[in-house]
């Protein structure tokens, strides 16, 4: 097949096959002795996981003007795609392997702009030392919309959930929150690194990532652990120039919200700024018991579909 | 928050959190002693496979308007997406075991609309022994999109690739292939338990599912192979109705291509016709040296993004 190029000389989607555009795409995966069989071929074969341990799944997408907007720059948005579920990773200290990609473009979309959305999403594959082993690519008559499903491990019992949130807990989060859209929610680092080194060091009882802004997602931390809470909105670590309601309800912030045991609370921080200096870590609230909690504000927060 | 009901009483997306539709739609899961955290959390936590077998590891996704119709029936369109993944754990002779689902809806799509996809969903995962452990929403102001992520396993060196097959192979396809527009793209039955008894019981050397039509997806097995082909047109188990043409090119027949060695095929069908009585198999050609073979007609097919 002869691709037709325009006088400007930009390729379409359209005019060129799904297999070769693929194999285009796929061309740079370096081989990894892990992955048995990758891309191309009906499924990925990876090897599993040593020691018999478990296996984490995540799956997660970003849509056109919904997580990205049509002139966002594409390597930000395939960064951003793998990034927020490298972030539900982060959020159960779990260690990611292996990714898998469903790519859904119009025809007219410019091969170009998938090669650079690949390109983000490579980036931030490398960057955590995952291995891209499979991809599908479908078109569309409306926006484009990238999924990235994520295969990892956990050491037994080493896991963080939700769920394991008790009353007295301090609450602490990492980085500062807000004003997301500015841009850090297209070039956020997940906080895997910090995850791994909080659950392996501390007793860290419930653990989430803030994708909708602390508004939404504390109130389901302490759902989960069947607890109440109380945040001190002085202490927010606000990104600068947002409002204390900014930093609660603007969403996207992925950092992380850490429910950790009141004795490990008081050396947390000192060891945390020799860890990792450039990071905030901020404690911000505790758990409380689940009835007679008062909101610190009315916590509607950011929910889908609205 | 209180559900407001249109005068027909139809609830919209928009009118729900996700939170509540996604809790919903889950409370139905059955527990399953392999599922550690099912869906709620950041990610789902399962038990690894036994005795360090590889990871099967493969997502697709249906997109509206190019899978399915706005007035197919939403159950089917669930059993499409979870059976077009299913489809390819068969195409590999793998075992399908844990499912993550994406779904991309618009803010004013019905709930009933999600239910019915979700029913669908569960019903072809039910079918399979595969459990859903995690689902992820997103709103768009575009079409309906539902992707599916699996992870399974294979026995140690069972798995079958396209990229194995031998000159002189027979070819084999399970069912009858063309018109499946009619109806079957929607309700086929992934070749799971062929493909596994297959796969343990003859030397299948290279195997795929007709996703794109023979037309399309037998090149693709013979390249990765690096042979050519021969195929019998009058051989070709066609839909009722149907064209040789139809039955090469029109594609999303979900059956299984297989090829396999010689000395194995007489026996073959013998065996097949005792053990799958309702389900053709049917030789309808093999594999030649790459160079010099002669294609039976123009075999253009199905290709994505034309």
């Amino acid at each position: 097949m002869k691709l037709r190029e325009s006088a400007k000389g930009r390729i379409r989607c359209g005019e060129m096959g799904e297999n070769r555009l693929i194999n285009q795409i796929t061309a740079r995966l370096k081989p990894r002795a892990d992955v048995i069989v990758g891309p191309g071929d009906d499924c990925a074969v990876v090897a599993a996981p040593n020691n018999g341990r478990p296996l984490l799944l995540k799956t997660d997408c970003v849509v056109e003007r919904v997580h990205f907007q049509p002139n966002d720059k594409p390597s930000s948005v395939g960064w951003k795609a793998m990034a927020r579920t490298l972030s539900d990773f982060a959020a159960m200290a779990g260690l990611p392997q292996f990714a898998l990609v469903t790519l859904v473009v119009p025809a007219d979309c410019e091969t170009r702009w998938v090669k650079e959305i690949y390109r983000g999403l490579h980036r931030a594959a490398d960057r955590f030392a995952v291995a891209i082993v499979g991809g599908e690519t479908s078109r569309t008559d409306g926006p484009a919309m990238v999924s990235v499903a994520m295969v990892g491990t956990v050491e037994e019992g080493q896991w963080v959930s939700r769920a394991g949130g008790k009353v007295g807990d301090a609450l602490f989060v990492t980085g500062r929150l807000g004003g997301s859209v500015g841009g850090k929610h297209l070039n956020f680092t997940p906080r895997i690194a910090e995850a791994l080194w909080l659950s392996a060091n501390f007793s860290v009882h419930a653990m989430m990532d803030l994708s909708d802004g602390l508004g939404a997602d504390l109130p389901r931390l302490a759902a989960a652990s069947g607890v109440g809470f109380a945040i001190e909105e002085k202490a927010l670590p606000r990104t600068r120039g947002c409002s204390v309601d900014a930093a609660i309800h603007d969403g996207e912030d992925y950092e992380l919200l850490v429910a950790i045991a009141p004795n490990d609370a008081s050396s947390l921080q000192a060891k945390w700024r020799r860890k990792f200096s450039g990071l905030a870590l901020t404690r911000i609230g505790v758990l409380l018991p689940a009835a007679g909690f008062e909101l610190p504000r009315s916590f509607h927060g950011y929910v889908h579909f609205q």
